[in-house]
């Protein structure tokens, strides 16, 4: 069988063109809709994607003019969303800046137990004063500082992972032993960032921990990714630009003394798909004339940090931006846009256009031969081992997508026709069960245990 | 229609007693286990129960050699069984001393919409060493201390689920504005334990906030509940005393300026039930014969601040413990249980038997009728205004409960015979949805609104 893709449905709200919620067809009030986000996860599932997908930040954004705001927290969503499907695999994202690693530990632990398996963890140290102050805190901490802390939140996340090991509970009915004491390991850390005690009051779960997924694509993040990441969502505007960074990637993670193949790169993509190339272009022109430019504009200046007002619509971006080392925000996305104006010699209302439909990530406009022939081409030639979908509109961008590009993917022999038997979001990706760290450290040599406390 | 009985399931793995994973019938995986409590749940729900409740704390207790240990993380629970469920109120613990303000209200928040209106927040100040050692302390902050910080943090939340009014999303598509910025008030909070400067990123909820509960019973804890609770569960072994909490309690309630209605006592009760009194008795010795009392008195020691192998299995307590005053955790269960062993004269193997049934709340042996008796004649004269019902195994105990125990109260009017229309858990408990404290602001002597955001 050749090399399989992994897909990824990255649902957001009535989709991610900022102009979706517009559109006669949209639900403005989709995002606290359950039934809304039910109905995207069993399309997915139909869709047989490896992944469900949910971007967070502890915060609100400065206007709820513009477009919909505010969401369901992720954790809680995806636990809902568990019980409404089967196999589909559930990617919440958390801070690590401004999450306890005891609390968030349990909770992932209690998703994968409730999802028998099917948790994934998007691993963000979460940029911009906004969210700070909202956690007593005047200003986000420096970025290097923010990777420190996140490297020592995973460190202890996976000591608290496996203080239990897999054969901890004995259930001794006759004797009255539940469980081996011996077999607890409390992680006595004390670090610089935080001091954990005692061990996790959840038993190790059926994936070990969380599927580990990281997205940002700066320096200091691919560093981080090396060493920690299973899964990277990224956004690249070019095949070249993609090809190099998955080339990175794979050579960093050997580097770090990982299996290469045990981090998969999966791209953004926003595909707007027509039946005609020329329907997607008039879907695509209906979502840009719903863009309010002066809010897009806003944004970008804030981004740029240009004084507002300052930006000519009709203009190119000025010369003389900061570097990407004056930004302490989200590095890699500040020169990726900065990039792709300059390349493609945008106007500013170009550049917004462009932003408003995917957020620095690759918009591609087509038939679904042509989605699936670019998601190929990417896949064959060293850019990706999967794809983020990010469907401009949802939930119709999402069928379409399910309908239309997924049967060409399987019928070139790329993708899944079925899910087969039950597995983890982690043996989906093609990665393997984790072993415990105190168990390796007794036996070094032995195989990584499948779970043995029994997850009915 | 005579006053109603308000009734809680007070879930807990295989049940209360301590000894009930040793049963044959019992599962002892049955913590990490969904299914068993989706039972439950459904269970709870065809008895009309008010709500569902999982105790917590965050860190493992001692020993896993004694009894099932860890747990799914309640709110993660809470919200898998709220898809499984339709009516029933959804009662969660979490703890002010080792959350941040704006992650544990958009989880509340979260829940409640994703419940339709049914969460519950116990609110606990979390006690011990243990927990603390868990979030980078030393020790457990000082009981005044915990409680002053669990005010501040009740006062942020509420700011935050009132940070959005009702009606803020206007949703224009022409004029392409979805919220109107007038109607969000960011917190701008600087107190002595926390900071939150901007509004919660999710739109108030169906109930405004979930529930607020309350199960602390110490001076400190009283107090609170006078403030902030609108139902509280308490420990009494007694009517007398059970009516004099009733009492005190409402009466500080009137006194902090709130309706004494507006607050619901419901003491917990174990009942060990049989179809006789004999088969009651024989259940409950079962139970008892199946405790390892070593472990029980290691447990008493350490909470009465006694060396290890002081207590003498068939002797009285000692004289000369310490004075509740000198207590920094649990203050009034400490005190509910040396008065139990003195009042009662129980030996130290006596004392371990009842607090392994119900660590110290009210157990109760017979047959249905005295159970339904005993219920009514505490809210009759009272003492209750209904209870945390709290089996001794599970699911046979609650079964037994709904199946026997239910149609009695229901026969005698004391309880509803169904749900009706779909009602929010605040609704069910018969309090009021809370008016958003920036429109009472503007329009002084408003009706409280009712949730203009459509929850679908």
């Amino acid at each position: 069988m050749p090399r399989q893709l992994h897909l990824n449905a990255f649902l957001m709200n009535t989709g991610h063109h900022e102009a979706s919620w517009r559109l006669p067809e949209s639900d403005p009030y989709a995002h606290v809709d359950l039934d809304h986000h039910v109905r995207l996860a069993r399309t997915a599932e139909r869709g047989t994607f490896d992944s469900l997908f949910l971007a967070d930040g502890p915060q609100l954004w400065s206007s709820v003019a513009q477009r919909p705001a505010g969401a369901l927290e992720p954790l809680t969503l995806l636990t809902a969303l568990a019980t409404a499907t089967e196999h589909i695999g559930l990617i919440a994202t958390a801070s690590t800046s401004y999450n306890s690693p005891y609390n968030l530990a349990r909770k992932f632990a209690s998703l994968d137990i409730v999802s028998k398996g099917r948790a994934g963890w998007n691993i963000v140290t979460t940029a911009g004063a906004g969210a700070a102050r909202n956690f007593g805190l005047d200003a986000e901490p420096a970025h290097a500082e923010r990777y420190a802390c996140a490297a020592e939140f995973l460190d202890v996340a996976r000591l608290l992972w496996d203080s239990w090991e897999d054969d901890t509970v004995v259930a001794d009915k006759a004797a009255g032993v539940w469980g081996d004491d011996a077999r607890i390991h409390p992680p006595r850390h004390r670090g610089t960032y935080f001091r954990v005690e005692g061990a996790l009051n959840v038993p190790r779960t059926p994936q070990g921990y969380p599927l580990l997924v990281q997205a940002g694509s700066s320096e200091d993040g691919k560093r981080f990714a090396a060493r920690y990441a299973e899964a990277v969502f990224t956004a690249q505007q070019t095949l070249a630009d993609a090809r190099s960074f998955y080339a990175d990637l794979k050579a960093r993670t050997a580097r770090a003394g990982r299996d290469p193949d045990h981090i998969k790169v999966l791209p953004g993509i926003v595909p707007v798909i027509g039946s005609t190339e020329a329907e997607a272009r008039r879907l695509e022109r209906v979502l840009e004339e719903h863009i309010v430019h002066e809010h897009g504009v806003g944004r970008l200046e804030e981004l740029l940090r240009l004084a507002p007002g300052t930006l000519d619509l009709d203009g190119p971006l000025p010369d003389g931006l900061p570097s990407e080392d004056e930004i302490e925000g989200a590095k890699s996305r500040y020169t990726l846009i900065v990039e792709l104006a300059r390349r493609e010699r945008l106007t500013v209302r170009q550049l917004v256009a462009r932003l408003g439909g995917g957020r620095g990530h690759l918009t591609f406009t087509g038939t679904p031969e042509q989605v699936a022939d670019t998601i190929g081409r990417w896949f064959a030639e060293g850019a990706a081992d999967g794809f983020n979908i990010m469907p401009p509109v949802l939930p119709s961008g999402l069928e379409t997508f399910v309908d239309e590009v997924v049967p060409i993917l399987r019928a070139r022999g790329l993708f899944r026709t079925e899910y087969g038997p039950r597995r983890t979001l982690r043996e989906r990706y093609g990665l393997p069960r984790p072993a415990n760290q105190h168990v390796t450290a007794r036996t070094p040599g032995a195989a990584p245990a499948a779970a043995l406390v029994r997850h009915p």
